[in-house]
């Protein structure tokens, strides 16, 4: 099992140390404040949780977290420091003298720094300095896999190289900043956000609110997927970066930015950008992307609805706003939608799993239909599905509408079953269906229980006209 | 039917009228473009193809879409008009004037500038300068729910609260625009970041693509749920929005702000900002933020990796670096892993479509295991699944972690028949069974056949050995 020095506690150093505990590296901890390990494990506990969430598959043993009294005993046996110490430049130079003087002849060094170069940490540092470099990474550590890894001159390739595999492989993507600069990258993006914001709020232009809504609901969506870049690509439609630096590279003159030095738009910049563009994503035509940013919007806005947050929330509302009562049709059509592509898998087909939430969606809104709404679960009754039997008869894709007709097969005291017919719209085609079997339970007791008198009349009248 | 006018196509007013047109309104579109009937079909082929996605109930009937050779005929009948022409203040004046002389008296008039304030747009109009605002969208209008109202001390709040329900009921969220400023709010923000990466780009210090990924491998993904103010407000700490501040405000000084000006850092700023951020999200503790933070986080890198996109692919990329064969044992542990966040419900239960999913899973583990792997779906043979029967036993929540184990109860020429049991960790109670069918296909007849010998052959072992 490697091991790995954490030297500075926190949330980044906390993330850190929970990030790699977590992909199975034993985790040695060094941080003089005395509240570290009370704070570490906060950060640790919050990933915990959710890190193995990303994975599908069986996670590495965890490795052990210790705590140590010096930095001296924390780097013993590391093939990886990593520092995270507040933001001075004279205790970086004294933390990294003291990780020289003890550190194996092999370990590489990262210091998460967002406001020192790698060439002024690497000071008097004798053989060391070879191997340390920036590797500067975004809260929470543990979740996000941006981590900015800057080198010097004086770091080897082979140096580089090896502290790339190592981020690799505890999941995060190592973005190797190639000139040093102030801020390295994503901190200059974020800075001059920050600026503007800040004008935007002293000014009385928008509140912090209005300021994180005109973010959430439009453009930090598109970032999420594309960045800066491959968006404006997109948006430049067919005719390509070069149109789109035409059309937009004037406003940067427009009285907005009269506060700010911008670079000219010579056909060098607008030859270099487009260049790298086509580099980046010339491999896919704009109706291509189109169509992979379409997608993973969907993907995205779905999850967040899932979520209740967000953008989601949003859906969430104007979706309770087209809502219509079912028509009372025999059988009930109880589903009349299109797959997403959320629902499919690599192929485009839909997964099978997603079949169940089909059926699922299906008898929900047969139980409100009967009057075991929302306000019935919220007042501590439900149906539960004991027993499924769904038949995979054909193929669907995302894309495709699709209905099911829902008939009550048995509606007796505390039971229900259910026989759903989904079909594709288009011809009809039986694509799958479902048996499904359901007990009304007492959500306090969670034991199965007759249902209300009301619930129980609608439930009967239904299952008669059925078998009519 | 409720009825718009769009006037200018292109890529968002075509935007603009698939979001109509798909939430029921019919649509009058003028463009003297002769392309533009093509140009709006392709955005509309797009938005048909997404938007319902989104929902999971039945849409509104999708309204009619005609073109029209003038203005004047567009706007017949027209609760609302919105002008996406070019950024020319004359050309907008003159659009403007032939809408005022003979759109309906009670019509609402959008315009989708970036560039110009409402009160430029309202000169010399008339009556109609009161019922004209800026509504600026985002690109791809018919998935983004942000929309800048922009209204100027013409406009009535009768006018603006009629202009806000109508974007509402269409799926977007008007961000009031409370004091006109050039470029309104987002697109500030936006310029600011193209502002700064373009220096980055001159300056040789990153590529287009290293933007994009410091963007959406990190802040990206935070901006999609939070915004700015409140991700920062998280990484604060305990400490809140002011200990922030105190943290971060220097950092505007450093030398990579040198060519900007900056807001001073007064007491009554950060009282301000503070207390703006304590309005937004005070009513939720910091350890409550984070959780959602992480939550949040957590669905959107699934749904990225679903779509194989992004930082998706990053988690597909690590995952598989982290696969390990299943140990040969009786029954099969096909999975080990917890309950993540995107499949529960809102009361945090995993979703009964999700059942389905874990036991799909688990006989894909089985088929790698015999053989039936990825190539050997490539070289077109697979199993496709004809039948499940699961029963429900107990609940489960998020992160809760559980296995699976599965044995073979048939394994005869084109036949399989699996028995899976899926239990807690914590204290091996049984969740959930299923007892699941499935049958061996060609993948290019689409109809069954028996596997492969190698696969037969481990098939049988396995079967034989599951017997005993």
């Amino acid at each position: 099992m490697n091991t790995v020095a954490i030297v500075g506690g926190g949330v980044i150093g906390g993330g850190w140390a929970a990030r790699f505990a977590l992909m199975g590296w034993n985790v040695r901890i060094f941080d003089p404040d005395p509240e570290s390990e009370r704070k570490i494990g906060a950060v640790m506990a919050n990933a915990r949780r959710t890190l193995p969430m990303l994975y599908d598959t069986p996670m590495p043993t965890c490795g052990t977290v210790t705590y140590h009294a010096t930095i001296a005993e924390a780097v013993q046996g590391a093939r990886w420091v990593q520092e995270s110490v507040p933001e001075r430049l004279s205790l970086k130079a004294s933390t990294f003298a003291e990780i020289a003087a003890n550190v194996g002849p092999d370990a590489l060094v990262g210091s998460s720094t967002s406001g020192f170069k790698p060439s002024q940490l690497q000071e008097n540092l004798g053989s060391l300095a070879a191997r340390l470099m920036v590797a500067h990474p975004f809260n929470p550590v543990y979740l996000l896999p941006l981590v900015e890894l800057v080198p010097s001159a004086r770091n080897t390739a082979e140096h580089i190289d090896a502290a790339k595999e190592i981020l690799v492989s505890i999941g995060m993507y190592p973005l190797h900043v190639r000139a040093e600069i102030d801020a390295h990258i994503a901190d200059r993006l974020l800075e001059s956000v920050w600026r503007e914001a800040l004008w935007l709020v002293k000014d009385g232009i928008a509140t912090t609110e209005e300021i994180d809504n005109s973010i959430r609901y439009g453009f930090g969506l598109r970032w999420a997927q594309m960045g800066l870049f491959e968006t404006y690509r997109v948006a430049g439609g067919e005719a390509g970066m070069k149109h789109f630096m035409a059309q937009f590279g004037p406003c940067l003159h427009w009285p907005w930015s009269r506060l700010t030095d911008v670079p000219d738009f010579t056909n060098d910049l607008v030859d270099l950008i487009a260049g790298q563009s086509d580099a980046q994503s010339g491999h896919a035509s704009i109706r291509d992307l189109e169509v992979l940013r379409d997608d993973n919007l969907v993907a995205l806005m779905r999850a967040l609805k899932q979520q209740g947050a967000a953008a989601g929330k949003l859906l969430i509302d104007h979706e309770n706003s087209l809502r219509m009562p079912l028509a009372d049709t025999v059988p009930l059509i109880t589903q009349s939608r299109i797959v997403p592509v959320d629902w499919t898998d690599v192929n485009g087909h839909m997964n099978e799993g997603r079949y169940g939430q089909v059926f699922s969606d299906a008898s929900e809104e047969l139980m409100a239909h009967i009057g075991a709404d929302r306000a019935y679960v919220t007042a501590g009754h439900s149906y539960f599905t004991a027993e499924t039997t769904i038949r995979y008869l054909a193929e669907t894709l995302a894309g495709e509408a699709f209905t099911v007709a829902t008939r009550v097969t048995l509606g007796e005291g505390k039971k229900i079953r259910l026989f759903h017919e989904m079909r594709r719209a288009a011809d009809a085609e039986i694509l799958a269906t479902c048996d499904q079997f359901l007990l009304h339970v007492s959500l306090e007791s969670r034991r199965s229980c007759p249902p209300l008198p009301q619930v129980a009349a609608r439930l009967e009248a239904l299952a008669q006209a059925h078998r009519d």
